[in-house]
């Protein structure tokens, strides 16, 4: 196997045979292929693309580079959840200990924010004491007491996917649907899940705008993962305001407390809802996507999901008094009222929004920034509702009152308010299985 | 300037401003731009290409990373070769101590073999002690004292030009013609000359095969030269078979010094002053190329061309009795036969006698492989000619019996002996200037 010669093989729109790909994504775990061979070779594979045979030999690769975990076959199904990333979006906080309610098991990795996108570790951090930082053993554990556990990304699974995700953020190479895919499926397969489901976010905020091409990256994972023997079916789900009424980690989980006591906002409880009775369904608990919802909605109505998610908090090391008294999450010193600029109806422009709350410090600028998980948007109405000139819009939670007047400025570019009213868009917008 | 925004623009065919290409450039060579990132810039620029703006910025930068050469204005007009490589190509050793002969300065920096052809430093340094590693301020004495200077690669010339080629070699990103182009045209410039001929060889023993895209290489190269200010042009030259009647190292010293006495093969004497015509029109020192040629070839014939290189020899430490005694040149243990196979009209293969040379010692099967001078392939008849069966066409000049047997075989695959002559082809196809 000679390094230039499969990077020219791609370079030239060509083919590799499995055992060519496979030989050098190997020698590069091994040191034979330079980091400078790979990331040439990356950008070959992101303007030429990998057909499915390629892909497929990806996929194992970066599986079989880590550790995957089984389950006994006789337990309660294993699940997962991935979303494509938005503004707003906390429904893994909701999801996973629904699920496990439901009598599911849900052993969720997850990520960080990435550029104006929010990211569930951010969020679950901001719970104080609360550890994403779990080893696969310890996982193990809190996932037979809960029924869920919420960890980031261990070094044991899949740290091919690590090194080329690393690589990729800082070679141009990272939107590209195939090698997206195969980071995104490769480590949930890992995670030795019957079903998967996955929220692909498409519109102005989430990093797909186009349906078609989210379609087609909907369609590639679900081909990818169902060959792996994984039950998957994706939802195409709106992102063009955000989700729900809070942007900021602390702020979200707050939210997410309220939806898994039965409240919460209409269109997040919907869109967690969907995607939880996909996985119902997948694993034969639910005879149709219908009846598992309303299940689902009557667990998060009884409350007994909120107490589930207490005791995760409570075996991840947080304080799981958060929930009977959010006060406890921290909080921001100022906070100020952005007021409707004019009467209408309002929209609001998520990406916009997610890049003044990554301004504010509720995400990074970059990868070594911090995060502060008390800043934030408080948004008192939603897109599409009525407003008045000069009533409260959104309370910004800020650090201090310079960053507070930055992002009411920013936000002032993400908010318009128009005379007439748009015309009302589905949040679920297709399923692909 | 942020390296992955630049990355990300060329990888989707965009244009960079000269500000941006400049700037990743630069950062590059200050180390704040990686190898991995520079790799997957080459790699889109690869598939993408570079404009003409784009590459004069490259080809600019090239010369910018290093020193570059100023000769007096009233001094002899300095000027230089270059060819895109070749089998049998040893016009350089000729070109340059005849063109000094006529007046002028010939800074020339040659390379080494490459894949199956032969590169000018492994030519000169089969001559008992040449030294082709010279600094610039003992290439500047010898210029003074000879007419010309024949040396290798400096690090004070264009390093940016030594990095980027390293690279590329190793990711999959050589051939491509826009930056061959600013490598080649780059290094010439830094010479300080006023006028350069490249020769661009074209056929199967040729990196380039197609006339289409040799006249394209050789279009971008004499435009950006002439940007530069350098009076350039190009020959476009047959290379199907090997030029002249040697390939491998002391055989082709010993080649040039008998063309440099005014004999040695016509297709070779041809070339050569084609080329050296081609500069002393450039520099206004002959009316038309042919009147250069004649004067040129009066010079080979009178034998003031042989003195000239034997006294560059001797300043550049090698031994200058070889000129008159070539016994003195490195020879090779073993010596075959190779026989013609049948009767009729010879066809030498220029890429596969290059190939075989390389088998036998004359060029690198890998970069770090030493060079020996020995051993290569005499021709006794060459391509077109009219052959017996069994009469013998090439002396094979081999380290050991083993490796003559290798060559033979290697030879029956790059002969042919044809029933019909093939029409007959020029070995200048094209001029373009």
């Amino acid at each position: 196997m000679l390094p230039t010669r499969i990077i020219e093989r791609k370079r030239d729109g060509g083919r590799l045979s499995s055992d060519e790909l496979e030989a050098f994504l190997r020698a590069y775990l091994q040191g034979d292929v330079a980091e400078y061979q790979m990331s040439a070779f990356l950008m070959a594979a992101f303007i030429r693309g990998l057909d499915p045979a390629e892909l497929s030999v990806l996929l194992r690769e970066i599986i079989d580079s880590g550790a995957r975990l089984r389950f006994e076959d006789d337990g309660p199904p294993a699940v997962d959840k991935h979303s494509t990333g938005g503004v707003g979006d906390k429904v893994s906080l909701i999801l996973a200990p629904l699920l496990a309610e439901a009598g599911l098991r849900v052993p969720m990795m997850s990520g960080r924010g990435l550029g104006h996108t929010g990211g569930t570790l951010d969020k679950l951090e901001a719970i104080p004491g609360f550890d994403v930082s779990v080893d696969l053993a310890r996982f193990r554990v809190i996932l037979d007491e809960v029924g869920c556990a919420m960890i980031g990304q261990t070094k044991e699974i899949a740290p091919l996917d690590g090194r080329l995700y690393a690589l990729r953020d800082v070679t141009g190479t990272v939107p590209s649907p195939p090698l997206i895919a195969a980071s995104i499926v490769s480590k949930k397969v890992a995670e030795g899940i019957e079903a998967l489901v996955l929220d692909v976010k498409c519109g102005r905020g989430a990093f797909i705008t186009d349906l078609e091409q989210a379609r087609g990256l909907a369609r590639t994972m679900v081909d990818l993962a169902v060959a792996e023997g994984v039950r998957t079916s994706a939802l195409l789900t709106a992102m063009n305001a955000p989700l729900g009424r809070t942007v900021g980690n602390a702020l979200e989980v707050r939210e997410a407390i309220e939806t898994l006591r039965g409240g919460g906002p209409a269109d997040l409880r919907e869109v967690t809802l969907a995607l939880s009775a996909e996985l119902l369904v997948s694993v034969g608990r639910a005879p149709g996507a219908e009846e598992a919802a309303a299940e689902l909605g009557a667990i998060l109505d009884g409350g007994a999901a909120l107490e589930r998610f207490v005791r995760l908090i409570e075996v991840q090391g947080g304080d799981p008094k958060v929930a009977d008294d959010p006060g406890r999450l921290p909080t921001a010193p100022v906070r100020e009222s952005f007021r409707a600029p004019g009467s209408g109806w309002l929209d609001v422009h998520a990406r916009r929004v997610g890049v003044a709350s990554v301004e504010l410090g509720a995400g990074r600028r970059r990868v070594e920034d911090a995060v502060d998980p008390r800043v934030g948007f408080e948004f008192h109405r939603l897109a599409g509702d009525r407003v008045s000139e000069g009533e409260p819009l959104v309370t910004v939670h800020a650090a201090d009152t310079a960053s507070a007047a930055t992002a009411a400025h920013r936000l002032a570019n993400a908010i318009r308010v128009s005379p007439e009213p748009a015309a009302p868009q589905p949040l679920i917008l297709e399923r692909i299985a």
